[in-house]
């Protein structure tokens, strides 16, 4: 029996969009990528492809917009099971928080190099990267915020805001230029990347 | 009476060099710029320019080299004429350091922007930015380095690099996505610029 019409085309979607991301981080990058590949990978058509994509535009977007949606509920689940989200201590969120950014620009080395590149020539409107930023910021900066001392709280969610664009200018620079000493893949890009954030945010370091 | 070939030549180069950074600068970006614009802007013509360049990409490569030779320059003389880059303290070494990198990215931010995005899409080898990094890094990152206590010696060249690898990783990403909360054109960027690179570094507070 042949499943449903509907979920079929569902199920195409999904590989389009899995090949395309798979090719994209075994690229490293977009603009290798042809719609004769996705389509190939994704054991459909181009016929298919077209009924569901105005364009390869169209499509990368869908992409992205599949990827910023899966690291958002990783980062929600995350924040819903690890009782150090909301207990701390401010050391420990801060640890989390650069393993969340890392995580993301790890897994989505190829597809954020092709965008950043792509949303940075459209100006400074909204694209889904910077919402997507905005959204993970908005979930997080809070529980790090209230942590830090007393003294500071008017300011607190500021600097941590400032700490996170330090991480963040750091991660896009490694997909962009890859300028060193301390590159994507290695362990050791954690280490200093909390290492600056405690202390810009004058925290204890472990 | 005209002054000679040769110099009406060299003349021209530089007005269009001058007016193609001009309009970089005015764009924000290098997409923009048509060359009727820039060889009107130089009061010469298209014929003058094809004579010196091969396409509006050798143009850009010429472009982009003056403003690199041209920071170069400012920052040998800094450290040829200010006796902090010799003699520290370290924190004051830090906020020169600062203010030589957000001089620059402010300077040629329509250019940066423009070449940021070009070369990122060539892979990882070398590029002249890359390459004016480098050059600016080995320059100044000694003088730092030896100003750090000395039990960090032995990782005080590391450390230093690192903390510029924030630091120009904040500009860049300044450049493609200004995601706030600190924006280019803001005094308190470098305020809290330096102040990341002076915590990280574990150096005193002014």
């Amino acid at each position: 029996m042949r499943p449903p019409r509907q979920s079929r085309s569902e199920q195409n979607l999904g590989n389009m969009i899995k090949a395309g991301r798979a090719l994209a981080e075994q690229r490293g990058d977009l603009d290798d990528i042809s719609l004769n590949e996705v389509v190939k990978a994704a054991e459909t058509s181009i016929g298919a492809f077209y009924a569901r994509f105005k364009d390869k535009e169209a499509f990368l977007q869908v992409m992205l917009e599949a990827a910023l949606d899966e690291a958002d509920a990783l980062t929600q689940r995350s924040v819903a099971r690890d009782p150090v989200w909301q207990a701390g201590p401010a050391t420990a969120i801060v640890d989390r928080i650069v393993r969340v950014y890392v995580g993301q620009f790890r897994q989505n080395r190829g597809l954020f190099r092709g965008f950043l590149r792509h949303y940075s020539a459209t100006g400074s409107g909204d694209n889904p990267m910077r919402l997507a930023n905005r959204r993970i910021q908005d979930l997080l900066v809070p529980l790090l915020a209230r942590q830090l001392d007393s003294p500071r709280a008017a300011t607190a969610d500021f600097e941590v805001r400032v700490a996170i664009q330090f991480l963040v200018g750091t991660l896009a620079n490694l997909l962009l230029n890859d300028p060193g000493p301390l590159h994507l893949e290695e362990r050791k890009l954690e280490t200093h990347l909390i290492r600056m954030m405690k202390r810009y945010l004058m925290l204890p370091e472990a």
